[in-house]
């Protein structure tokens, strides 16, 4: 309903356009740290002289600042480059079915400040990114920043997103948001920021890739367990997001042909089996019939189970809960080792709401994996929690946006 | 067992190396055809000075010829520039379990002679090779070319390979040729060939990408349904093999936790349920009950059923026979709608051996894909026989030499 606005805007963000050979300086620099001019001619090819130029060109841009001296090579020590923090600050913010995670950072990628929240993505988008805008410029009084030195924010969303208009397309938690032009409502209030919006998944994985485990990785998958259970997919070193943006969609694998009916439609689903609900619901169910006292005792006090509960339950050692709970990692560690027969992974790191439930979640899912996956492709394969853990998804949205911010001129 | 051996000798292996700038004319004159010399200065942005001594030396070295002109922008007609043919000759070697497929090229990919085989690959890797020398001289012979002009051999196997060395690794069809230096012993015969071996299904999927139905496609998977069932997989125009080479291993995916045991020692794989002898397996019982008239028969008459018997009898109106094609259809329609969510693919082509038996089997898996997989995955989703068929495996060996065979210089 909203896409043709969506479309036309797109026009009027602001850009920050770079020649090739500047976006390359500012990749190597990311990637390897401070260098030296001689050190950026030897990694580029470039003869000194012209890197000497377009060097001075990035600094009186603002782009790069001269950070003390190196090693010497025999002469004089050499002043090393490094991308400038203040020349302009990114904000990250991970939206969440429940919740907001919104941080703000530097332009080198340092968290600078950080706060959560409760949220509803049911009230609709105006007034939950009005809430988001809100939150953003709050972080940046708290920082002593101008709204105008804003200059670049990374969204990420519990649904499918059209990646270059950032929209979302057809998200079953949140219908209302279809098409919405999240760019433009974020760029109202921040007329300075290049706005880059994305899959939740996918970010998180950006998240742990640029700043958590995932750091030297080129071919991993990062897992989100929470309401959903969603997947997001790093191919040599870039984000997977497939012929239409909706790659990672692994909840609605099929774990049982003649499974219980899922709210898509299909019978067996993985999430519908597996995820957070499920487990609190098998953990209702235990209680309700006296067979978790744990369990019994949780729901008489708070009237609900949620997953965090069974996952105390098991840690506090009753039985019953510990089954839900290997039950659920059977089912999601039969899947991927699916999943890694087809794509043959270095690591997957497990994240989101549900893996806060205890280590034998994740000792299920991974013995599940390794006992049904080829042999070769588990040889080296990793299984763990994400590094990064409930942050993944705010400093993934930073990288992003980071990632993301300059066009190369043509 | 080889191991040493093959990684000692990737060393003395001829070298074909040109500058980055030289490999990028070739690239752009592969992709788009004949191009003036002014067409490649625009397409790189280079000066046309620069890129005239440059392709005077690639003229000289005999990679590229003058070929007529081309359209006159107001002045003197352009002279194009294409890869020369005649530069060298390619071998492109599809090996299967009971077959081998062999092609001989030109240097721009024309196939000028084909030829293929019964064999066996379970005789040993010496042997068999030997006769794969054998073929491939006769090809050269054929067409009157000296066996010094073969600079590439692109050779496909039906097991997973360790690309770099190029050899197999644990491959269940054919043990004894864990680790055996098939680079090595075909330099042996040719020493001015240049080897690359990869595993049967990443090169039809290669094939399909440059001279089938995926040409133009960036992300899609090649399903081959034969003895076996594997998966190629192209992201982003590249081979996606995985972190240990062995991606695309979707034969052993689960579609039963409670099926029967498969060789590799998991329940309910779709390979031991679905693939070419299941499908003879559960025509042989059909016809021996009497269920099927027509494979009863066909048993009586050649004391074997085979899966094509199958399609045969599915074709000419047999209930049982075409209740046993959609069961294995439906079985792999089920992982593929598993693999359409995680990886969001443009196209699947579906080939190899059991690919022939006919339409029903192709609409099945298309009807389970679609039915059970994200609907935003599917809007454009193709699934569709391989346009090359059986000519695929040749086809993309072909070009995984003709893309490889350069170094590039640092």
């Amino acid at each position: 309903m909203y896409e043709s606005t969506a479309f036309s805007l797109l026009n009027s963000e602001p850009v920050f356009d770079l020649y090739d050979v500047e976006a390359t300086v500012v990749q190597a620099i990311r990637d390897k740290g401070p260098l030296s001019r001689t050190d950026l001619s030897v990694e580029m090819d470039y003869s000194r002289a012209s890197l000497t130029m377009i060097v001075g060109k990035m600094l009186d841009m603002g782009i790069l600042v001269e950070v003390g001296e190196g090693k010497s090579a025999g002469g004089r020590r050499p002043l090393l480059l490094n991308i400038n923090p203040a020349f302009g600050y990114v904000a990250g913010i991970d939206i969440g079915a429940t919740s907001m995670d919104v941080a703000l950072a530097d332009f080198q990628g340092n968290v600078l400040a950080k706060t959560s929240e409760e949220a509803d993505v049911t009230i609709g988008p105006e007034p939950f990114l009005q809430r988001v805008g809100e939150v953003v410029e709050s972080l940046l009084i708290q920082m002593g920043i101008a709204p105008t030195a804003l200059v670049a924010a990374g969204i990420g969303v519990p649904g499918p997103v059209e990646f270059v208009p950032g929209v979302l397309i057809a998200p079953p938690l949140m219908p209302t948001w279809e098409g919405y032009p999240i760019k433009e409502h974020f760029r109202r209030r921040f007329p300075a920021a290049r706005v880059f919006v994305d899959n939740d998944v996918n970010i998180m994985a950006k998240g742990e890739q640029k700043a958590g485990a995932g750091q030297g990785l080129s071919n991993f998958l990062f897992i989100k367990v929470g309401t959903g259970i969603g997947c997001g997919i790093i191919v040599d070193g870039h984000i997977h997001r497939g012929s239409d943006g909706c790659a990672g969609d692994v909840g609605h694998i099929c774990v049982d042909y003649n499974g219980p009916m899922c709210h898509c439609g299909n019978q067996g689903c993985l999430e519908f089996m597996a995820a957070g609900p499920a487990i609190a619901a098998q953990g209702t169910a235990k209680a309700q019939c006296g067979e978790s006292p744990f369990l019994a005792r949780r729901l008489e006090l708070n009237g609900v189970i949620t997953a965090v509960d069974v996952g105390e339950a098991a840690a506090a050692g009753d039985r019953v809960a510990n089954e839900i709970i290997r039950q659920s990692g059977r089912m999601i560690g039969g899947v991927l080792a699916g999943l890694v027969n087809f794509f043959n992974p270095e690591t997957i790191f497990i994240g989101g709401g549900v893996s806060n439930i205890g280590h034998i979640f994740l000792s299920t899912i991974r013995q599940a994996t390794l006992r049904r996956a080829n042999p070769l492709s588990t040889r080296q394969l990793r299984v763990e929690y994400s590094q990064l853990s409930s942050d993944a998804g705010m400093v993934g949205a930073i990288w992003l946006a980071l990632e993301n911010i300059f066009t190369v001129k043509a």
